[in-house]
């Protein structure tokens, strides 16, 4: 069983208070990047791999979706989609992603943000994404970037001379990264770059973009301290096809 | 004109004193890796971008190829390529990558090893590749990993607590990077790994593998300050087949 931070009552009042959660996907900075590199998404049937308070599923209805299902490992998360959604064409459930099950050849789009990043046997996932994608299916996601995750300790350091940088360390070290992020210990897990993009290919994927998240010069004039995220990207993006 | 390092006497001579160029394939640590990532090289016509000494240009013969053509911007180093091959199968040319310009569909490997970084206009020589290569073809190549040129000051800190990092930062300033090796002023430029990965494929190559070359345990055990580069990649290697 999946690490469940998110029902956890002090997780999910601090989480409550991000711009993404209160005003949903325009509250994530990165939002504009991953939609460009959605397909058109009329009639598509879509599964959303950590759905959160259901803003994405609401939005790919909005967008023309057939159907959506939103899965997530968290019960409070799942009851305030399902409070703020009004469509019979979105369903919600539990699903713990370590262990997913999905109908084969269900889907024609799997979309996850920041999620993935929580599994642990990712390699398995992807295959279990893979069966559930008809040919030609998409699957596009976000996590966090391997950079951020990597440093045995993820935190700016400002230099002698000045130059705040981003200490990075143990990159080439895969696994499990405790971190204290709202609460004490949530457990992330580090993958290289190279090594999922590898997952994919392996498991029958082809890569259709790679975007290593930076802010837009009209974010940073909004949000100034956003500009670090050119030092050191935050997000991965990443748009695949399921191959025939 | 690119910039041409490789014919200044300094360089040159220091250049000569490496493993891999005293030893050949066998002296480049990850040689092996990329070795992994060619196609069987049985009757492949292949091009060698940066050839150097030739010692992949006689390798690829040896491993069956039916013709190999080394390109390379340093006279010199043509010049004693030429000198150490006995191969009428094998030529040489000098070339400037920045403005390279090769036959169409004349070869079914395009390999390139540590050179590509030098490279101001990637698209475009990714362009030449596509169009020389016969569909299905592969190009295959290292670089300096993005994360060994993007920093302000690419070296090693070690911070108060005893952490030794790599200084993060400027990873979204793509460009040129200026730094002295084994001589002042040699230019590289840098490029995200995302960019780098998107050039390829809107120019239409499929991501067959990515590999943030990590040294093995023997080599970390022949070699004990190699393993520096279990926390910081120093080469990306790339394997992508043309689309038809």
């Amino acid at each position: 069983m999946a690490q469940n931070i998110y029902d956890d009552p002090a997780f999910f009042a601090a989480y409550a208070k991000f711009r993404r959660s209160a005003i949903g996907l325009d509250g994530a900075p990165e939002w504009a990047a991953l939609r460009a590199l959605l397909p058109p998404m009329a009639s598509l049937r879509v599964v959303d791999l950590g759905c959160g308070y259901g803003w994405f599923c609401r939005w790919a209805r909005e967008a023309g979706a057939a159907a959506v299902l939103g899965l997530d490992v968290s019960q409070k998360m799942l009851e305030r989609a399902q409070a703020d959604t009004q469509d019979a064409a979105i369903r919600y459930q539990r699903a713990d992603l370590d262990v997913l099950d999905l109908p084969e050849a269900a889907f024609d789009l799997a979309y996850s943000s920041l999620a993935l990043h929580y599994v642990e046997d990712f390699d398995r996932l992807v295959g279990a994404v893979h069966r559930a994608l008809a040919p030609g299916g998409r699957f596009v996601f976000s996590i966090e970037h391997p950079l951020f995750m990597a440093p045995s300790q993820p935190a700016w350091v400002t230099l002698g001379d000045g130059r705040k940088v981003w200490p990075l360390d143990s990159y080439h070290h895969e696994g499990a990264r405790t971190t204290d992020w709202l609460v004490k210990g949530v457990v992330k897990y580090h993958r290289t770059l190279g090594a999922t993009l590898n997952t994919l290919i392996r498991r029958g994927f082809s890569i259709r973009h790679v975007e290593e998240w930076s802010p837009t010069p009209d974010q940073i004039a909004a949000i100034p301290e956003i500009s670090q995220e050119l030092d050191r990207p935050i997000f991965l993006l990443v748009a695949t096809e399921r191959q025939a």
